[in-house]
C-alpha cells in the first residue's frame, strides 16, 4: 500500500548503498486531511510516532518508532500525521531539545543526529524516510507560527498538512524547495567543486535553488555558469531525492559542458576543477593520493559521480 | 549571455507551438544581489520594466517592456530586478489594478491577461518568460509583508530576491512549489482526467504537489493512485516548465500503469478515464465527436499528450 514501489528506485544506483531519505512506504492522507483527522489517528492504540528536536532523533535500540504512551506528561511543540502503514498511524512529534534529552535518559534510548542516522544504517531505511518527512514538516511548522500575509498567529490544521490564519483566513501549505544538483562532464572529466563548509578534502557536484520562472534545465545551466563559468549543452534528468535540511527536493541531472575553461566564483566556492575518470575512481575508493573524497552514498551527488566513474 | 541556450529547449516538443513561460534569456543577478543593486540598475537610463497588477500585464503595442519614465508619479507596490539582457537592466513593477488601468489609458497601451498573452503570441516569447518570473516574484512579495517566524513587518531586499525581517533578523526567500504532472499510459491508452474548473470538454494529465520527504517518482505514483486508483510502474522525467499561477515548477513525467482498473476520486476530479490513441488524435486536432479537447500548447500537459499521440 506504499507510495513507492520497486519501479521507483532511483536509477543509476546499481548496488551502491541506498540513497538517503528516498525510501518511504506510508500511505499519506494529505488529500483527505480535515478537522479531527489527527485526533482520530492519535486515539488509535496502535499509533506510533517518531520524536525529534530539530535534527535530533529519539531512538529506542534500533528503532525510531515509539508508542504514544512515551509522551505522557510531555508537551509537544507540534504533532503531525505522516501517514499510515497497513492501517497503523505514524505520527511525528516535535519537542524542544531539553524535553528530548529527558526522554532519552531511560533504558535503551538515545538521541541520534538525523544525517548520521541516514548514513549509519542504524534504523531501517523506511524509518529514515519517515524521519525526512517529519523533519521537513516540523521545521516548517516551527518557522511559521505567524501569517506572512497579515502577521497574526497561525495554527496547525489538517493533521499538520496546513496552517490556518484566523486573522485573515489565509491557508498556508508546507514548503518544498526544488534544488538542481548536476554532474557536469566534458569527455572523460567531471566538474566538481568544494564549498568552505564541506569536510576537508570533499569535492561534490555543483548545485543551486531553482528560481521563479525557470525550468530545471535552465537552472542547471545558470548555476553551472554562475559558479564555474562553464556553459552547458544538453541536460538530462537522472534521479531525485528529498533532503530534509530543511525541506529540499534535490533534482539530480547530468549535463555536458561546452568547454573546459573555468571561471570559478570564489565567493560561492573554495575551489572547482575538472577530475579525470581515474582520479574519480580513486576518490570513490578512498585511495586518492591527496586524500580527496566525494560525498557518501546518502547524498545524491555520490550516485551521480559513481555513475560517471562507471562510464 | 542568457541562461538558456538551444540545448535547453524542452524535449518531445517537435514543431508544436512553444511551451509557455519556458523561454528566458536574462542573466539573473540573484547570487550577487546586495544592498543598492536595485537602485544601481534603476538609475541606468536604458533600464526597462514589465508592469503588472496580479495577472494583468501592461502592453504598449506588441511589447510588455517599458521605459521607467512611464512610472513617474506612480507609487509601485513592489519593484524587483529580473536580470540583465546584454547589459540592459530588466525590472518588474507591481501596481494596484487601478493604477495599472490608469497607465493603460494612453496611446497604444492596453492591459492583457498573462495566461492569454502566453497563448496569443502577442509579445515575444522571451517577454512571456520575463513576465512569468515577474508574476511569481511579485505575487510572493505581495503575500509576504510579514515575517512567518515573529509576525513583524518584512521589507524587500537584495533587489527583490529576498525579504528581511528587522524584528527577528529572519531572511525569507521566494518560494517555488514543485508539482508533478504525468502522462500515465497503458499500451495504446492514456489516462486523462478533468477537474470541475476546466473549460468544458477539456481533459488533461493528472498532477499534484510534491510533498515534503518525497521523490519526484514517488509523488507521481502517489498522486496517480490517490486521484485515479491506478498503480504505476516505471516513471520517466520528460520536461519541465515554470508556471506563474502563482509560482510552480511543473515537472512533466511519463509513467506506465500497472493495470487499467480505475477508482476515481470524485472529490478531486469530475471524471478520469482511458483514451485510446485514435481518440487522442481527434482531441488534438479538434475533431472529437463529443467536442473533447486537451489543453493548448502553452501547457506542459499538451506536449506530454502530443508525444503520446505521436507514439
Amino acid at each position: 500500500m506504499g507510495s513507492t514501489g520497486p519501479g521507483h528506485r532511483p536509477r543509476e544506483q546499481g548496488t551502491r548503498p541506498p540513497l538517503g531519505f528516498a525510501v518511504h512506504d506510508l500511505l499519506r492522507h494529505t488529500s483527505e486531511a480535515g478537522e479531527g483527522l489527527l485526533e482520530e489517528h492519535r486515539a488509535d492504540p496502535t499509533a506510533l510516532t517518531v520524536v525529534l528536536a530539530d535534527v535530533g532523533v529519539l531512538l529506542d535500540g534500533a528503532s525510531a518508532l515509539h508508542g504514544l504512551a512515551l509522551l505522557d506528561g510531555v508537551e509537544p511543540m507540534a504533532q503531525v500525521l505522516l501517514g499510515t502503514r497497513a492501517g497503523t498511524p505514524i505520527l511525528a512529534t516535535g519537542l524542544d531539545p531539553v524535553a528530548l534529552q529527558r526522554l532519552a535518559a531511560h533504558g535503551d534510548r538515545a538521541v541520534a543526529d538525523l544525517r548520521m542516522l541516514a548514513t549509519a544504517g542504524q534504523v531501517p531505511q523506511t524509518q529514515v524516510g519517515y524521519l525526512a518527512q517529519a523533519r521537513s514538516l516540523l521545521a516548517w511548522h516551527a518557522t511559521h507560527p505567524f501569517c506572512s500575509r497579515c502577521g497574526a498567529a497561525t495554527r496547525l490544521s489538517c493533521a499538520g498538512s496546513r496552517r490556518d490564519c484566523d486573522g485573515c483566513g489565509a491557508r498556508h501549505f508546507p514548503r518544498t524547495d526544488p534544488v538542481v544538483i548536476m554532474r557536469v562532464s566534458a569527455g572523460d572529466a567531471v566538474l566538481l567543486g568544494r564549498q568552505r563548509r564541506y569536510p576537508p578534502g570533499t569535492y561534490s557536484c555543483l548545485a543551486g535553488f531553482v528560481e521563479p520562472g525557470e525550468t530545471i534545465e535552465a537552472a542547471v545551466a545558470r548555476e553551472t555558469f554562475e559558479e564555474a563559468g562553464v556553459r552547458v549543452g544538453s541536460v538530462r534528468y537522472v534521479l531525485s531525492q528529498p533532503w530534509p535540511f530543511t525541506s529540499q527536493l534535490m533534482i539530480g541531472c547530468a549535463a555536458e559542458a561546452a568547454h573546459r575553461a573555468l571561471d570559478v566564483d570564489l565567493d560561492e566556492l573554495e575551489d572547482a576543477r575538472w577530475f579525470e575518470r581515474d582520479e574519480v575512481h580513486a576518490m570513490l575508493e578512498g585511495r586518492h593520493p591527496d586524500g580527496l573524497v566525494v560525498p557518501p552514498p546518502v547524498a545524491v551527488a555520490h550516485h551521480l559521480i559513481h555513475a560517471f566513474a562507471r562510464g
